[in-house]
């Protein structure tokens, strides 16, 4: 019988992470700081002291393996390694000459890959003495597997849910709080800027961008509080890097190499974390395309522009060099909303500048129909965002059908989708529909880009 | 670093599965037909032709060891060999001397152990050329893994779901039609059992025996159609007995045999998967607990009596000699749906008759109190039934620390929780209640056994 699984033993996890930066042909472009608009030091700290010691200095670590805490390996084996499937059952649905592969990160306790980062930030805050972390949470997906990592080294978290998903998720809410964490509606009465705001609108709907800026304040005005953040950043892609590792090790004991590989990008955390491990076989000449998957309606590499901008809403985090719809730019709501994001991963960015990876855009009902018959063949039900994986994917292996090529696909199942049942309801009775692309929007939104004298 | 996992290679998975049956020191009582009351033939087959022929020999089989068909085995492997995990969080938590292990069933896509009976029941369906199955739901689990496992071999299935549940728990109903089955609320207009409870009570909540009813007569109805069951019945305990073999191979790798071990019991399929194996052990005068825990609210076997009563409600299934509250007996709605049923795997009433098992009862409340304690420990948010096991092996786990005995103790975790959020937000914000043990209805139940002569 065929193998279906390739699961490593827990003595084969990664022992270290791997830090893209010193392997960069070019550097990346310098962060800029907010207020003054000048660039600050690439070898860092990041302004203010958001983060722990530890956290600061691999955001700009010019070491090429950073080693993981023995406390953190033993905390990620209780569900990694993870497992790498061939999708038998997707390839014969699809009567595909080429061969599937998907690496499954949804079986992480807290059901996606945020948990790699989550516990090695928890685990430097614990560490340096402090008591708390303060978060933000869109969906839900960051919030809950915060929560998890915080209690794995007994620290209090904070959690700041934008308002309108605290309505609608209940379910991810009640998954934060068994973990011990607390969770708040964004706007909330606990900060600042959250009593300015329901000050002004009391029926603010939220925004990721208010309660990162929530989440933020609640750190600065805690001395024993730290911020911690789910995508975008370098730490965090580097702490994702033992997915792409696993993989290889993995592909190996499946004697496959990947042709193309695909991912769903919102921050770039999950994708970066897989392909980055990649990116030295790809500049040594390669033949291997490294696609990152986005929603249409919010289309930031495919149609936002490389630019100076900001990182969240507020103005509170540096300027950075990226691809950006604009920092003032509100997504539709796709039920993707681990994608909903006006930036990208500028490590991503600056790959993508190079030619080193690829991007597309794919429309909300084909994610599902993608996501759909990936259930009915794989048996998974996939989160909404690496649906948009799966889609290309499938896309790609139907091509093959067409030339008759064997190519070895690989695609990043990075969570389950159990917590958005009512939108596979949508899809399957028919309701759900596509959002085009919010031109107008994004034009106005790019008009309010920071000037910065360096760019 | 400790091992946490006992993760068996694929071809470590079992190639046959367990039959207690010729190893039983007295034979299963036999079955009692329900029309003339009159002893059936032990060697089968169940009347009226419910299922298919493998299925009907399997139920009455004398071989020790039935051999697991490729085409399962190819499936089992996309979640099996299922995790063994020390319990290092929990015993940490607990500070106790005791060395805990649990097997995590968590990991199938359909989230629980069914899926490992759905696919033999959908493979001889088809096998035997039929097209469709029929079968009933309550809570939602063995509907969504009775879909996934017809989807797997391109059979059609239609469920039967409690409508009470049908309303309350949409997530569950769009995971089977996720799948491609078809689901309806019960009493449903499609079935002439349906519509006449429907005529007499149109607002009719449904239950599970209504449910089982009008399965079974869409399984008559239709030369195409089978049945199929999630529970109780032989041949359901040898399919998960693949859970107790893994489990033996893993204690080997962790160089470990428990003292005690606990599952949870509604019908009896996870708990008598996992500890038939070990049965030739406790049979050998192994020092060894085998300790099955139901709800308070439905304690079937620690305060029901042993003697002749219905499977089901309608009186189609046969009459078998079990621990029964009495087939009419309606269970308190406990948010453990799993574990509400009137009767008893006969096999686990036989080798509690035999002194072989024990049972215990446990309160909901001090249910989810272990459910929350071992997800701050362990991360895993656990369903609300074998939260009944993880609360008996807490006490245990508190017993060893009093009297400082290094025990090692078992349990299943026989499926997750996150389809069930909204009980542990109930428990969390303290609106969860305990339901006392009913007796005056019990009684009621019990004045109306079927009158059995063999009795």
């Amino acid at each position: 019988m065929e193998t279906t699984k390739f699961i490593l033993d827990e003595r084969d996890l990664p022992t270290h992470w791997y830090n893209v930066l010193p392997d960069l042909p070019e550097p990346l472009p310098p962060l800029v700081h907010p207020g003054t608009k000048e660039p600050l030091p690439r070898e860092g700290p990041l302004p203010p002291p958001l983060f722990p010691d530890a956290i600061n200095k691999q955001e700009f670590s010019t070491e090429s393996y950073i080693e993981i805490p023995d406390e953190v390996q033993q905390i990620y084996k209780l569900w990694r390694p993870s497992p790498l499937h061939r999708a038998y059952g997707l390839e014969k649905a699809l009567n595909t000459p080429a061969k599937i592969f998907y690496k499954n990160e949804s079986v992480s306790p807290a059901g996606s890959h945020k948990l790699n980062t989550a516990v090695p930030q928890a685990y430097y805050a614990k560490k340096e003495g402090f008591k708390r972390l303060a978060t933000e949470t869109g969906a839900g997906q960051w919030g809950s597997a915060m929560a998890l990592g915080a209690m794995f080294f007994g620290l209090e978290c904070k959690v700041y849910m934008v308002k309108v998903s605290y309505n609608q998720k209940p379910y991810r809410r009640s998954m934060i709080e068994t973990w011990g964490a607390k969770v708040v509606a964004s706007p909330s009465e606990d900060t600042e800027i959250g009593r300015r705001i329901l000050a002004e609108d009391p029926d603010s709907p939220g925004s990721l961008g208010i309660a990162i800026s929530e989440a933020c304040e609640d750190a600065f005005a805690h001395d024993d509080t730290k911020y911690s953040i789910g995508s975008v950043v370098n730490h965090v892609l580097l702490h994702q890097t033992v997915i792409g590792q696993e993989i290889k090790k993995q592909l190996e004991m499946a004697d496959a190499y990947p042709d193309v590989i695909f991912g769903c990008v919102g921050g770039g955390s999950s994708f970066g974390g897989m392909i980055l491990p990649f990116i030295k076989d790809k500049m040594g000449g390669k033949d291997l395309r490294l696609v990152a998957v986005e929603p249409e309606a919010c289309p930031t590499m495919t149609k936002g522009i490389y630019t100076w901008d900001f990182g969240d809403v507020a103005g509170f985090a540096p300027i950075v060099r990226m691809y950006t719809l604009g920092h003032s730019f509100v997504p539709p709501p796709v039920h993707a909303g681990g994608l909903r994001y006006h930036g990208m991963s500028p490590i991503l960015c600056h790959l993508h500048k190079l030619g080193l990876i690829e991007a597309r855009a794919e429309h909300q009902v084909a994610t599902f129909k993608a996501a759909v018959t990936f259930a009915r063949s794989e048996g998974i039900i996939s989160a909404p965002e690496p649906a948009h994986a799966i889609k290309a994917a499938i896309d790609e292996a139907i091509r093959c059908r067409e030339s008759g090529e064997a190519k070895t696909i690989l695609f990043l199942l990075c969570g389950h989708g159990h917590f958005d049942m009512a939108a596979y309801d949508e899809y399957l009775s028919g309701r759900l529909t596509d959002y085009e692309y919010p031109e107008e929007k994004v034009k106005e939104a790019l008009a309010s880009l920071p000037e910065v004298p360096t760019a």
